[in-house]
């Protein structure tokens, strides 16, 4: 049996903040446990099918140049069986209990949509067995309709029903296969679903096309069983000048319109948050405070790139922000935090694999160590409580229950002096912050 | 009686497009029918009170410069009355309909809460007479509730509910100014609503303030009998670091979940579409999709500079196709075209304001005829209309008209040969928008 | 002999303005006079072989979906002859002057350094043939130092000497074919010149490697008696982080602190332009004054997005201040127009590469037309002579000519009254400029 | 005597990264030796006059706020003498060895230049004696030409020679003033040295303009005697659309295009180099490769804001970056560290200004020791070295040393395999720098 990665024998060890071994966990404790649970519980790490075996470091200048040893078969249906050997190697080595895929990831597209459905239907087969004998588990599952040329302009928003029919039989296996696998979690990200110029578009038919689309998959997924979350990933441009999804509030004000809420949570990517102008933590945020923050897509973009860089998480301080908001609503349920990350075309080794997963997967485990720690200490939400204290009781709580006009806050505001301003204390907060470690 | 504007005797002409007069309208002809109404009533121009008349030329790095004739007066009062003789002399020789202010552009703030209210009525009334005595109307009235300090912390979001049933007490007044003037449109932007750091705000608790408060408001007008629209205005952050109501779509969505989306339109501002990452069609398609374009405060950014310069417009194949939006929708009902744009803090001349007004309404009036000869050839919508033509019959119409599952279509789809990508014709397209003058 | 472009029977015919056929030339005429020489001698159009022949419409999340008619042979050396005939063909239904090339668009990548050479050889041999019996001429050429997986970490900056000389080695030959053509200038992109991260990057010695690369290549076309002009185009960013030819202040530095400066003009592309934070006139300027504007890469970015869209150019108001610049310096010199643009990934047919063109040539012809007027008129001339009179007597003059002194002026200043400030009449130029049509 | 900061009694201590007193340092600790010299020798750390003691809160929307003890009075000149007072406390308590100004920040404008230049003597004489008494010094001094509207169109590149010959005289009295105190450096930063659109712009004039103008500000300080350093602080826009000192590289072309490249070394601003597309370290290194890295501007701006928000630093691994260059250099020779940075408008408590500070001093400090003991271990470099090895010896060697031709690399390349590509182990290294702490 090949062996792919070779530089790990057994599995990634925890040796602690002061190790110098690069092919150690400082800070990834699997068992350890913070505020009650294990952090391999919390975390839920998984590893991208996509990107850690499918990925060629192509970009828009230059052609792929990595040669995995998995991809070396002539045969397309031998690349994937390998591949897949080479995917649960690593997820056993790097100790992560879950994966995420695309159905054109883990199976080749065939000459014809049967042969394409029974090419996925083999690999998917030959995955159940890997998942049995390894214990790794499936976080998700989608569909892959964007890479294809047929796509073009759009799957569920095509203007053309015969591609959007298309696509949604696609679904349909890609759907078949999670729930086959036990995939706890299925995912849409709308890659082609937007436009490329305004002139040619009808925006209105294009999003009631994609409502229409969601329905028949909730629909089926009923019909069949599959109890999984529904997920749709939020991104605001590329590949099209402008997608439907562009954001947090943007999916759930297309999910209340059409009668979706009820049916869906937010995927969130940090690479998506800061292309749309928000940071991770708002978009977090945002969906958190609706009830609808399913899973993390755990990556980060490059501030000064207007593209989706796609690169593996480590700004402690940006992380330990999200996990504050993944701790304070009890934490991912059934989501996770997968690594929709890519090494950079430049790191042609494939042990730059194994690095970019434990520099991303330590990033996550010392941002929750600290973020526990501010919540244990309680200084940060006592701060944060006193600020907003006048609303818990006289107008405050007239304002807060509705009871409250108009005319009687008027009637108060005369009787009262000047409001005085109270600082927002935005730089105490950040020194606070800075002095966790 | 002083003479404000001097340089034009009674009214600008329009002379039409060969005119070297650059105190003429080169295509603005209030009375030429447009698709069967008058460029005046399709049109509808507002000037606003803000920049055109309390604007001093101040930016971040420089005091304010101007010295209009209008702002000598020693007492606040007298000021407040010149300049609303500037302001009717102006609409007046622009020949515009419409007007828009804050209550506190109109009126001085005064020592207390009670005496800015004072001012501000002492102030309608005078306005009042100058409307019936012009025909000159309201376009809408709003409350500033960004520019004293009390309110940096926000309006409605502010922690403080002191500050918060303050603005309540605010809004009041303004909105009953508004009334009494026959405002047609009362409209919100929420300038300081949002946060400056995410570390120090409960977003949750501020966006449940807002809502609270808006349902006052509609709660109010029900009682005075105020039934012009209410808008909101997007903007997506300055002043404050992100503001809740980022685009029309995170607008959307807050009236949606907040049961408020029976009571609100949106007034779209072209610089703010651009600092959200859309473009100006975007927005407004986003809006009048939901049957939510309520009035357009027309200006433009500077798509290189990240803070809003609210430039008067002057792109004609933008204004076009804002235009066409306006034009499909059937007008803009009771809303309008407000120039929230600003003479360059280097043009200090009192007439720069003349030459910035005409050139923002020449650039309307010329794209309001570009438009509808676009619409009258139907060479576009027909394009269009070709484009979404498959799902008129067939698996389109079944999978719009909710008859379709994924198994009928994946059964459909396995008949047929594997679907051919059409050109979407971007470029020919462009082209077509080119050749029209 | 294969037809490539049926639905244009010789050439692209110009019918004016009112032409309601997609397939003419509205304003591009070829042999118009205006301001004493043709529009083909001012314009001096060139077609991009990359973009309009080998492009595939691959974007960084699909694979490539033309189905080109040049691009169908299985053998590669037949597929490059065929395309050389697809361009010809093109070139003369356009009745362009000039295209442009990179080594690999012309002729394959072979197995070795040798193969690759001999290859490029041949195309060059059978294009010589063509440019003879068409007049078609080559306007630059230039390697391709940035697709091969090996300048993945830099051509002339790559870390490796050995890259840095195989990329010297690629240089020669591509002189060589341009010489071979008569090519009348050379230029450099240095598209992965640059780096990902800084973390493993020496700036100082990448940049000393490419001033060497360049002495060597100056040489030598001295020695082989290459007479055209050398041009170094600026990018800042994509593929790398940070391209160290961020904008055209940076490259005359660069080639200023190298010695350089002599021996090179710069290439300007409007979507690097804007990517760079700068508007397309701005570096036109920037280099104009410099006497440094060799040529320009007609193209436009999407100011929404962050990437290089390479779009063809639409703007009318934007190329009009680009051709004021040309039109102003006196024209290109051995410069030319060159489309590096491509149609849309969803412009999926052949005869979408007409309409890109003609547009693209038509609003450079009316760009042009307009710019001459505007020259003619000398109301914007005047303006801003009038604008900067104040240096041309008095202190003015005494400043421009280095006689004045800190103290002299202060001296001078003392007698005088506080200066007042001008307006700049932004507005009222902006209007003159939207009254030329 | 007035106590302003009475929160600190005497000097804010060092208690240790484990201290939970936020009016303590957690790792500035000033006479800790770094490398070789003390903490306080490397830091150098300046506190800005105008954001500290004279900002007020202002932004775009809204107008000041603070209410400053030291700005009570009626009388101008009495506020700036308490001001001193404030300041000089401030100082004091923060332990920091320099301060830098404006000659406006320290002394109010008169009502005629003289009266201006008048009230800076008496200001400076004052400063004077308490730079003795406490030993604090001044850092750099500048002259404010952007606040006053005079310099509306430009300071240096007014388009108006009257305007240019002010601000002549004034940079005269405001380099005395520094000379005066000793000041160890002067500083440029050129706010309205730009344009605010192209139409109404001279580039060229212009920035001959400037040139000249620093040609007599170096010959006059020739003239009295003045040895500190000139610095000339890029900024891309803002006030201006476009400012000529877009960024270092455009900094030192012009520099050496006007023969005074001699004179000048640059201060870095974070975010001015953030709003210029490029990394604070970037910048840091272009000047610092180029010999010119001479102060700093320590502050951060928001990547998600379009304009200059002159936060306090606080992003670790940053900071960390940037003190590598410096130390790399060995040091800031006669540059320091200045906070141009100011505390939120929501943060308006004079005590905010402590937090603000000791954060900005501490994340520094916490910085220097993690890239000292990155210097230290050497890990880092030996990856550098090892990279750019090949070019040490044989080819390498010859295309550094110019003895390689174009021709003689061919020969070479023709003898060898195919070049493999590296790994530049990104990921490897990121994690690497993670790794301290």
């Amino acid at each position: 049996m090949t062996i792919y990665f070779p530089s790990v024998e057994n599995q990634v060890a925890y040796e602690g903040a002061q190790s110098k071994n690069p092919l150690a966990y400082k800070y990834y404790d699997a068992d350890r446990v913070v505020g009650g649970k294990t952090m391999k519980e919390i975390l839920r790490f998984s590893v991208c099918y996509w990107h850690t075996f499918k990925g060629t470091g192509i970009d828009p200048f230059g052609w792929g140049e990595y040669h995995r040893p998995w991809d070396r078969s002539q045969d397309p249906m031998q690349r994937a069986f390998h591949t897949l050997e080479a995917a649960f190697e690593l997820f056993q080595k790097l100790g992560v209990p879950y994966y995420c895929f695309h159905d054109r990831d883990i199976a080749p597209e065939g000459a014809t949509f049967k042969e394409s459905c029974d090419n996925l239907e083999k690999v998917v087969a030959r995955a159940k067995e890997m998942q049995t004998a390894t214990g790794v588990k499936l976080l998700w599952g989608t569909a892959n309709l964007f890479s294809n040329p047929r796509y073009t302009h759009g799957g569920a928003s095509n203007p053309d029903a015969h591609i959007h029919a298309y696509g949604a039989a696609q679904v349909k296996h890609a759907l078949d296969a999670t729930y086959e696998l036990g995939g706890e979690n299925y995912v849409f990200w709308g890659g082609r679903e937007g436009y490329d110029t305004w002139l040619n578009t009808n925006m209105k038919h294009e999003r009631e096309q994609i409502a229409r689309f969601f329905h028949m998959v909730i629909d089926y997924a009923k019909r069949i069983g599959f109890t999984g979350q529904f997920l749709i990933e939020p991104k605001p441009k590329e590949p099209t000048k402008h997608q439907y999804d562009f954001d947090s509030a943007t999916v759930l004000d297309f999910l209340r319109e059409f009668d979706l809420i009820d049916h869906f949570k937010l995927n969130i990517e940090a690479n998506h948050a800061t292309l749309a102008g928000h940071t991770f933590e708002h978009e977090l945020t945002v969906c958190s405070d609706a009830g609808k923050l399913g899973s993390i897509d755990a990556n980060r973009g490059d501030y000064l790139l207007g593209w989706d860089t796609d690169q593996f998480p480590n700004d402690l301080a940006e992380i330990t922000r999200a996990m504050l908001v993944v701790l304070k609503q009890g934490g991912l349920g059934s989501g996770g935090l997968n690594f929709d990350a890519k090494v950079r075309r430049g790191s042609v080794d494939t042990e730059d694999i194994l690095h970019a997963h434990i520099g991303g997967m330590d990033i996550f485990a010392h941002a929750l160590l600290i973020a526990q720690q501010i919540l244990d200490d309680g200084e940060w939400d006592a701060i944060l409580k006193k600020r907003y204290a006048s609303y818990q009781t006289g107008v405050g709580q007239e304002i807060m229950n509705g009871t409250a006009t108009l005319e009687s806050l008027e009637a108060w505001v005369l009787q009262q002096e000047e409001p005085v301003v109270t600082s927002g204390q935005q730089e105490l907060i950040e020194n606070l912050f800075n002095s966790y470690h």
